[in-house]
């Protein structure tokens, strides 16, 4: 079921300082930050050959990475995000499994514009999964 | 400088409940089961088409990843590994730019048999990252 990983997500308390140390010390290629308001996160894409790291920053009043930050004042790794092929199919054979899909249990629109869905970190090994139907 | 993520490596309390989950619940490709006691871990591959899940469980007395699961007794996400075409000329950039290595400095022999070096976490947004040359 799971495809590949899309991207791995990190989130940052500085962006700015965080995109200086993986274009300038790690000599990666980033993309310029785009702000999502319905996410609460500014994000920077550092492009990899395989794949992709997100680096995240809190954004406007109520950013859904503030807890994490408060908790790990300098920044870590989030979430892991896979792709499925069949986003519904995917969730209805992790909830038969007795996984919990956060939220309301239905597929949201996510940074990237295809339907997304997190998994609770407690079922999967203290990891927070997200799940992208990729076309 | 940073080529692939070779892999992502998650700390889990219970190997066999992980391989479970991500073979059964998650439908992805697991390796057996190796016991790396230089490492101290006993390591499983998930296997998927991009790049890899590492997932270890501590093995022995000094495990190196005994005190990260004290802390995360659920598990949760421990390193991030980069591949690089030169692990030398990657350390004397990163030391020159203030980034700290761990360790003495120089390369060990990794879990795949190339040479590897981590970097520290403060160093890096807070994620411990390893470095590993790649033929």
């Amino acid at each position: 079921m799971l495809g590949r990983v899309n991207h791995i997500a990190i989130a940052v308390p500085n962006l700015s300082a965080a995109v200086a140390t993986y274009r300038d010390t790690l000599g990666a290629a980033v993309s310029q930050p785009q702000i999502l308001p319905d996410h609460g996160v500014t994000v920077v894409f550092v492009e990899l050959p395989n794949t992709k790291v997100e680096l995240l920053e809190p954004y406007g009043e109520a950013s859904p990475i503030a807890a994490f930050l408060e908790k790990n004042p300098s920044g870590g790794m989030h979430h892991i995000c896979y792709e499925v092929a069949d986003i519904l199919a995917a969730r209805d054979r992790l909830t038969s499994a007795g996984a919990r899909v956060l939220g309301d249990g239905n597929p949201k629109t996510g940074a990237h514009g295809y339907p997304v869905l997190f998994l609770h970190p407690k079922d999967f090994n203290g990891v927070l999964l997200e799940l992208e139907q990729v076309p």
